[in-house]
């Protein structure tokens, strides 16, 4: 089999889960939490089965689920978009963003993308025959160039890909980067693709600026979410994508003949419960919150040093007071011989920063999970 | 937007349901039952939720499932992949056939589809870059010609795509047919992909031909299935693939960045339902013929001809004593006139035969359903 995807192996965090069984290490390497899925969700779709919701939904999602995202989003962003042309359901995040590259990147075309990215970016834009262009963000602070971004684009850039609160570091970005990224589109032919799945966890009273809250980038912009943060239920694989109308169209082309549809009855339930329950993702950010903040000041104790986390549920720790090994052998050091998964960085990146000493973890934990961790990080 | 799929618009099944609930016509277009899926499955899926499986599932399926695939295949077919390498638990079918054609056919290569086929083959290969090539079967009894095969296949040939129990006929490829896909490709770098949903829904005694059954076959085959029909259950997106360890890891290349994995709860429910109730896949062609022979005779005291039906849950019928109006236009006067919704076949073709007058009416349905269609029919 000649391989279309040459660079592609198993995902680093299945790689590091599987590791983490086999050393029965506390497992902060994969992002999801260990805490349960909200009672009214489970409820919810218990009914819906029961109530014979089980055969396919409509291909673009159940209208009652269509339009609690568009509530939703006028209530958080203050901008509603059109239920029925604007918003499509999909089976998670990673199949919107494989279907919004797949709807309008044409083969032999470029993909504007910041380093360090999530790790399907690159593999879905190489299937559409189009190539990665990977500008980095700062080593330190995670923060756009948006300098190198203008230099980057080329006659054959058709998309930015954006990430905020971003995976892997927390970094989110500012007011004036949106308005950066609005100025250097401006007059092109580029999308914009906004993933913006650790939406709804921000701390310190810090706005998340979404692309929804932008007209000049939600008009080229496909914004992809998903519930599986939001709710903690990271495997039941539902996400959307907000474009308009005329991306949307295209997008949907995609998804009709690529999963056609999306687990009937979670639709049902995710309905009931972002239109009964907001204050679940309303109080998202300070339930996050008092686990970063406990979580950073035990790690204090240890060797490790915690970075800034703005957003999302991980915390990057410089172990370079530990270790000099390189990040990829350190995390698998430190789940064999410790006890502790974690996520390198190494991975995220076309090339890493030279000497950059990070891990990831994840604190999407109950305190007793992360109390284990730390006890063992405390021996380093 | 420049777009990558010129030809796709709203399926036909979309166009037909979104017909039919307009003027509420008893709907036998789009292929899905109205009877409740098992108890066991809603159970299953209930405890697992319960029991706390709504994180990430492995990107592969859970072992469970993939053990209880392999265990059924060999109980079946006589023969048992590797649950680790050779088992892929998918989003639907539909996800498995595109990741299928996205993990092998290049750009500019091409596919030999049997005309009419499924509507999402054509899509998955043009948005790979590739090319369907449309070999007709026989119209009136829908059998290949496999002359007529061997005549398309060209050096760019990647892949041949087969169904059975065929969708929209419900014909079957017999042991002398499966010979002769192997003969064909025997010694090429053609791949197979056969796409068996209705496996478990053939009549007459008849044995389901499955290219698990031949060993020339499945070396070089994707073999896909999925639960939706077997269980009664469209809207729960489970399906899988079964292929040779080379081919399964560019399959999972695919997958792994496509969707990643599916509803995890759903897959602890399919792994218990097939292990704990074997009886609902031996039973289900009985359940199915003696709603197949119920209809057909009830349809011979209407003016619409049934075609005989070897398997699926799809009958076919001759309007010609009634209209000579095409099928896309006698489907649409079927429903919006007689309430009575039906699929037309010709948009399961590149170049529908001249002058067939084919409907597509979905027996899947509870004897009052049926008989509240026929009540109508009889009116014709
Ligand atoms: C799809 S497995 C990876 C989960 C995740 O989002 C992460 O750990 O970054
Ligand atoms: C995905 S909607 C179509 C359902 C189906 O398999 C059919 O009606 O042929």
């Amino acid at each position: 089999v000649e391989t279309k995807l040459p660079k592609v192996g198993t995902t680093i965090f299945t790689v590091m889960s599987q590791l983490a069984m086999e050393h029965k290490a506390v497992n902060l390497g994969q992002g999801f939490p260990d805490f349960p899925v909200p009672d009214l969700l489970v409820e919810a779709l218990d009914r819906a089965m029961r109530d014979g919701h089980n055969q396919y939904a409509p291909m673009t999602g159940i209208p009652a689920l269509r339009n609690a995202i568009a509530h939703k989003t006028e209530r958080v962003y203050g901008w509603r978009p059109n239920a029925d042309t604007e918003v499509t359901v999909t089976s998670g995040a990673t199949e919107a963003i494989f279907d919004a590259i797949h709807a309008v990147v044409h083969a032999g075309e470029e993909v504007i993308v910041l380093d360090p990215c999530y790790d399907c970016y690159e593999p879905a834009i190489e299937l559409a025959g189009a190539r990665a262009v990977h500008v980095p963000l700062d080593p330190v602070t995670f923060a756009p160039d948006w300098q190198r971004v203008r230099d980057a684009i080329t006659p054959r850039t058709r998309m930015l890909m954006i990430n905020s609160p971003h995976n892997p570091s927390g970094a989110m970005l500012s007011a004036a980067d949106m308005q950066e990224v609005a100025a250097i589109l401006h007059g092109t032919n580029i999308f914009l693709l906004s993933d913006e799945v650790y939406e709804h966890i921000v701390f310190d009273g810090a706005r998340h600026e979404s692309a929804l809250r932008y007209p000049e980038l939600r008009e080229r912009a496909f914004i992809i979410s998903s519930f599986g943060k939001t709710y903690h239920c990271t495997g039941w694989k539902v996400g959307y994508c907000i474009a308009p109308p005329a991306l949307s169209a295209e997008f949907r082309k995609v998804h009709q003949y690529n999963v056609f549809c999306t687990f009937a009855p979670a639709q049902h339930a995710f309905a009931a419960m972002i239109e009964r329950a907001p204050e679940h993702y309303e109080e998202l950010g300070a339930f996050y919150q008092a686990k970063r903040d406990r979580f950073a000041a035990q790690l204090r104790e240890t060797r490790l040093a915690p970075l800034p986390v703005p957003g999302g549920y991980f915390q990057l720790v410089d172990y370079s007071a530990v270790s000099d090994l390189d990040d990829l052998a350190f995390c698998r050091w430190l789940t064999t011989e410790h006890g502790v998964a974690a996520i390198p960085l190494s991975p995220f990146y076309e090339s890493p920063p030279a000497g950059q000493r990070l891990a990831r973890l994840c604190f999407a934990k109950n305190d007793a999970t992360l109390d284990a961790a730390l006890a063992r990080l405390r021996t380093l």
